[in-house]
This record gives structure tokens, sequence and C-alpha cells, in this order.
């Protein structure tokens, strides 16, 4: 055995978290066509064991028996808030600021939208009008769309800026930012608590994306004050394909915080049916419709991987795994064959490695087929996430050795 | 056996729909304190019986095993407007027209908006703005909040008009008409051709609500020419608790459509990651975000039951059971005790029953606890839905019976 993987061996033995990987379904657990080496939980978490029981319990007794008695018997109406509590300490927010439900695009249109209006209630009638969104150029896609729509809808001009540029861009214009916590083609680790005070320096309101670093590192919302933050749920958090999003107003915004789509779920007295709209008080105020309760009480009982575990831990191991993959890649790939777009400081990085090769569909695609499923972003970018809950040292050994085997016969 | 009881016996053994009964999870299939005479499918549709076996194979191989890899292989990806295309049928519609996702809140504000801008880039020049959204006064609640912040965020006045009174509110000014199908409390079923031919002929655009239509009659979508309609899958489709709502486009007006929620599921090329909009074409135009798989296809299975069914079936004994269940509440009920807020005529009535009384909460407390299930809808009614898919003519004489058994004991 070569000495690297002997010392992946030793990292695995030493590794505090290494119990949590039996609390989730992976290959050894007898799963149909799996995967040996599964590096794309930035994208769709692996299956945590505890799911498929609570779901068959949802779907037969509290749907099938009990029927609407669910509602109020088996907590389905309260879950959007009960189960924005569980991510709240992921996410360093405390109770009653996070409600969970639709989809990320939706919450981060509620978010800058609301955004936008918190700035202009805040604004002295002395200034100049706050007509600008700034967004992260560097956005996942849909951020960005949906940022444009909200600007149209809002009367603001939608400014793209490279997120280093943001504080520079930044003025008595601005209304609201919308940020990535983590880019999710790199993953480069932006600065929240430093942009977050430059964004107040300005008088304007911040919206962080959490999709790729909730459930992978410290994030720190009530620390660093941010205002409104969203993420979604099925990457690090495993909750399952398409997992409710979530959405984070901080406490003291609640109040007037108003959402452009004000369900019924949000009203003050949602069974008063009342033709006025009266928005609810505090984090009820950010739901919408009536809540998905499949997928949403799946993600409750994912969620319970997360007891007992600090996110600090989590946030170590993940550094310990990309210092590994690293480490590993640039020991067994002839130097120049890929680029790490992932920066090397660790204040710089999230819980992913980018490697940026010409060949990058046809790498994964092979990668894929022996095992080690990462994911592959056009045109050239091959992505490997690591969920320190469930990837070990010697899962990370391994997915380096085949990737240095496969572009050893791909010709590049 | 009395008379009534009979009749019931004998409509039963004649009824082509009863063996559908045995495709859902009833309570003569054990189900833990289940009730007797479910009456409130047109809040949460019992459970099929196809459904927890999906729901399993979707969580333990699909997700589980397969992972990310199912988002191809399993179908996932397109699930939204594959699953549009089975609800297609049931509301009139030809296939490509119809995208299955969001709760029906969203789904409201995506016509609302997409109506109003249909109508400006219509508009002629000489005419004045359009720059009203009328709504149906009588509206469940949620439809008239957003449809506020549609017009909110459009610069239109929102006017609240008794259904009745819509041909007469509607002008050269008029952008949008938001109308339900059948009002949810009463149980009135709205003229929805001539209400879109009023429509059109004032210039506007209307979105239909389908909510308490869709499963229980025909709706005919494309033979009255709707141009966009909205609808939940959880009560007559029997989806389960928040199951996604779906959006109709009629074909001709989707090139125009124009959401307000341009998520990257909606690009023409979602994953080439392009930092600009492009709508796709068709209706899966009216996607937003990931889709949220374990809800849609736990919906995807409920939908089986619809094989072979005719609506025009499934609306004969819908009428048959709603006007026995009158029959026997006339026969059983002093008069004077309820008031039916249903009409009679059978073009005016939905599939439930509405009964005003003045201690409606108490009543309906008092026949849940009897295994009778309706609902009641604040101040003072008794609802009772009937889903003609697994509701008998027994349950209805016997649901008559005991809502006597608890009049005569509750004074009022």
């Amino acid at each position: 055995m070569s000495e690297t993987r002997l010392r992946a061996k030793e990292l695995d033995a030493a590794d505090g978290l290494a119990a949590k990987r039996a609390e989730f379904l992976l290959d050894e657990d007898g799963g149909e066509g799996g995967d040996a080496v599964y590096l794309d939980g930035n994208s769709l978490g692996a299956l945590p064991v505890a799911v498929p029981g609570r779901v068959e319990d949802v779907v037969r007794r509290q749907w099938g028996a009990l029927r609407i008695r669910s509602w109020t018997e088996s907590g389905w109406w309260t879950a959007p808030e009960r189960i924005g509590d569980r991510i709240a300490p992921l996410v360093g927010a405390t109770a009653g600021q996070i409600v969970v439900g639709d989809s990320t695009s939706v919450n981060v249109f509620k978010a800058v939208v609301g955004a936008v209006r918190l700035a202009r209630s805040a604004d002295s009638a002395a200034g100049p009008a706050r007509d600008e969104i700034v967004v992260d150029a560097t956005t996942f896609p849909t951020d960005g769309y949906i940022a444009e729509s909200a600007a149209r809808m809002t009367g603001c001009t939608l400014r793209p800026v490279p997120p280093s540029e943001v504080p520079d861009a930044l003025g008595d214009r601005t209304a609201a930012v919308l940020l990535n916590h983590v880019d999710y083609r790199t993953g480069r680790l932006h600065d929240l608590p430093a942009l977050t005070a430059a964004v107040h320096a300005a008088g304007a309101y911040v919206v962080w994306d959490l999709c790729h670093s909730a459930g992978a590192l410290p994030v720190g919302l009530d620390e660093h004050g941010v205002d409104l933050a969203v993420g979604c749920t099925y990457k690090y958090l495993n909750g399952g394909p398409g997992s409710p999003a979530y959405l984070y107003v901080r406490a003291e915004l609640q109040d007037r915080f108003d959402s452009p789509l004000p369900g019924w779920n949000s009203h003050a007295e949602p069974f008063g049916m009342r033709p006025e709209y009266a928005p609810a008080p505090g984090a009820l105020r950010g739901r919408v419709g009536t809540p998905d309760i499949l997928s949403m009480l799946a993600l409750e009982a994912a969620l319970d991987v997360w007891d007992g575990v600090p996110v600090e831990a989590v946030r170590a191991k993940s550094l310990a795994l990309t210092d590994f993959f690293l480490e590993c890649v640039e020991a067994y790939v002839p130097e120049g064959r890929v680029e790490c777009l992932t920066p090397r400081r660790h204040g710089e990085r999230g819980s992913q490695i980018a490697l940026r090769c010409p060949d990058a569909g046809d790498v994964m695609e092979r990668l894929i087929e022996r095992g080690v499923v990462g994911d592959f972003r056009h045109p050239d970018v091959l992505r490997f996430g690591f969920t320190p809950l469930y990837v070990g040292f010697a899962d990370t050994e391994r997915a380096a050795r085949v990737l240095a085997e496969v572009l050893a016969e791909t010709g590049a």
C-alpha cells in the first residue's frame, strides 16, 4: 500500500465524524447500482437511513389513516417554522427567523423584493431613491434571473458585479445586494462578514444565498448581522431531490418584511378566511401557500443526522478532506493536466474542489463509470463535493487515484 | 332497513365507478384511527394504494442508490411537464400546456402577472392603458392576496367583484381577471364558458383557479379558450398533503407568456448556466426552480387511478351523490335547522354541499368524533365534499343520518 493510502487509513481512523457515515445509505448498505465514492453531495446529498421509514409513516399513517386530521395532530401546519428552527443552528441563527418552503428561486424573489422594500422604507426623504440591485456576476444563474425580475418589478436597475468589486459598486442608490456565500462553480468562499458590513455601510440590505455553504461550514447569520438569506436543503443538508428551500429574515426586520408573495399561510389568521391580507408576525411572514408535506417531513427526518454535530467539526473535516484531495491530485496527476479553480487558502474555500481540464465532460463520464461520482459544469469544469458526514479520506484518495488513471488514458 | 338505506344499496350496486374505491386506502383496509365516511376529499384526497410503494422506490432506489443519476435515469428532470400531461385530459387540455410545480399561490402570481403582461403586449397604442385586475370577491383568500400583490407590482388597481357582476365590471382598462371555477365555501360552480367569453370580449385575459373543480367535473380549458389556469393537486386529484400545483398556459399564448419567476428551470438551456435569461419554448416556461421530486412522483403515482376514467362519469356520479345527500338531509333533518348554501341547479353546483347552521363548529366536531369527516369554515359553514372515485351512496346516507343525530342533540 502506498504511503498516501496508508495516510488515508490513519486519517479515517482518527476522524471524529467517521461514525456518522453509518447514518447514510451508502453502497456498503447494498444499494443497487450504487457508486463507490460519492462526491456529488454538493448537488444531491446521500439518503439518511432515517428517511425511508419516516416517509412511509407520513404516507401510510399520517396521510392514509389520519388524513386531514394530520394538519394538527401530526404537526403538518407548523412544519415550515419547526423545521426552520432545526436548520437555524446550522447557519448560526437563533430560533424564529427561518421558514422552510418553496424552491430556492422563489425564496430569492421574496428576499430580494423584500430587501428593496426594506431599503426604501428606511430611506430618509433627503437622499436619492434607492433604485439599484447589485448581484454577484458569477452567481448561480437562477439568482441572477430572479434578481432581474425583482429589479424590473420594483423599478430598479440590476448591476452584476464580480464579488471582489462589490464594495466599490455600493452607494446611496443601492437598495439590495444578492450574493452567494460559496461560488457553485469554483467553490470559492466569499467574505460574508466583510461584505455584509460593506452593504450596511452603504445603507443597503443584503441577501445571502447559502446553497453551497449551509451544512458545510459555519455561516454566522446572526453574528454578522445578515439581513436576509436563502438556501436549498438538498445539498449538504441531505433533504432529498428538490426538497424545500428556506428563508431567513433577521428578527429585527420581520415587522417590516413585506413579501411579494403574501399567500394565505403567511396571514395573521389563516383560517379566518378574511378578504384583506394582514401579515403574521415573525418568520411566518415568509410562508406562502400550503406546505409540501412529504418532502418537508423527509427533510425533517434527514436533519436528525445533525444531532450533536457541531458545524465547526464539519468545517475542520471538510478542509482536511479538500486539502488531502489536492495533495493526492498533486501526487498522482502530472502537473499542468488540470488547473485548480478553488482557492488554496482555507478562508476562501468552500467544501468542493473544482478542477478545470479541456476534456472535462469526457473525463467525468469515465469517472462515473468507475464509481467516482462528481459532476461536470459546462464547458470545462470537474466538480468534486466533500460532505464530511459521509465522505472519508480513503474515498478521497481513491477518487484522486481514479482521476489520475482516467486522465492518463484520455490524451489532452 | 329504511327505504332510503335500501336505495343507497341499490345505487351503490349500479355504480360504474364503485370498483375504483379499492384503489384507495380507506378504513376497510385497516387504516389506524381512520374515519368511517370521508367527505373531506375537497380538502385532502384519500391515499391511493399505488402511492406508498412508489414513494418507497423513489426514496430508496432512485434517491438512495442512483442518487444524482436519477435526474436523467429516473426521469426527475422532465417530471413537471410529464405529470402536467397526465393532468391535462382531466381539465380538457391537450398535451404541452401544463407544468406541475410550486404551490397554488405561487402559480396564481405567475398567472396573474403573466395575464397583465399579455394584455399589455397585445394592447393597441390607441386605447387607454390596461391597469385593472378584476378578482372574484368571494375567492379563496390567497388568490385575492396574491392578486393584490400582482396588482401592486404591475401598477394595476385590484377590483374585487362578485362573480355575477364580473361582466359589467369589464372594460377597456381591464387587463386580467382571476376567477374561481367552484367557490370553496358554497360549492357554487361558476359559468366558465360565459365568463371567459365576456373577458375576451373586453380584450382582457382570464385566469381560472381550478382547485375545487379539477378531478370533479369537466373543465374544458381548450374548448372554451381559457388563457391561463392554476390548480392544486391534493383535493380531487389525491396527490397528498401540499402536493405541487400546476399552471396551464394556452399553447397560442406561450411564446408571449412572460413569467415574473424566471428561474433556471424555465431557461431554454438550463445547464448552459448562462448569465442571461432566455425562456424555454412551450409550457416549460412556467417552471421556476428545482422540482420537488418526492411530492411530485407521489402525485404521479396517485394519477394512476384516473386510467380509463372519463371525467364525465365522475361528474354524473358527483351530481347523483350530492343530489342524494340533499335528499337524505331533507328526509332526516328538521326543516330550518340547516340552510343549504350550494345551488340546487346542476349547472351551478360543484362536488360539495355546504350547509349553514349557527353551531357549525360544534356540529362538525361531533360528526368527526362519530367518523363522519367533513370540515368547518368560519363562522357557520359545514362543508361535505364528495369524491366520486371513493365515496359511495351508503356513505352518503350514513353521513346525513349521523348529521341528523348530531343536530338533534345540539339545540340551536
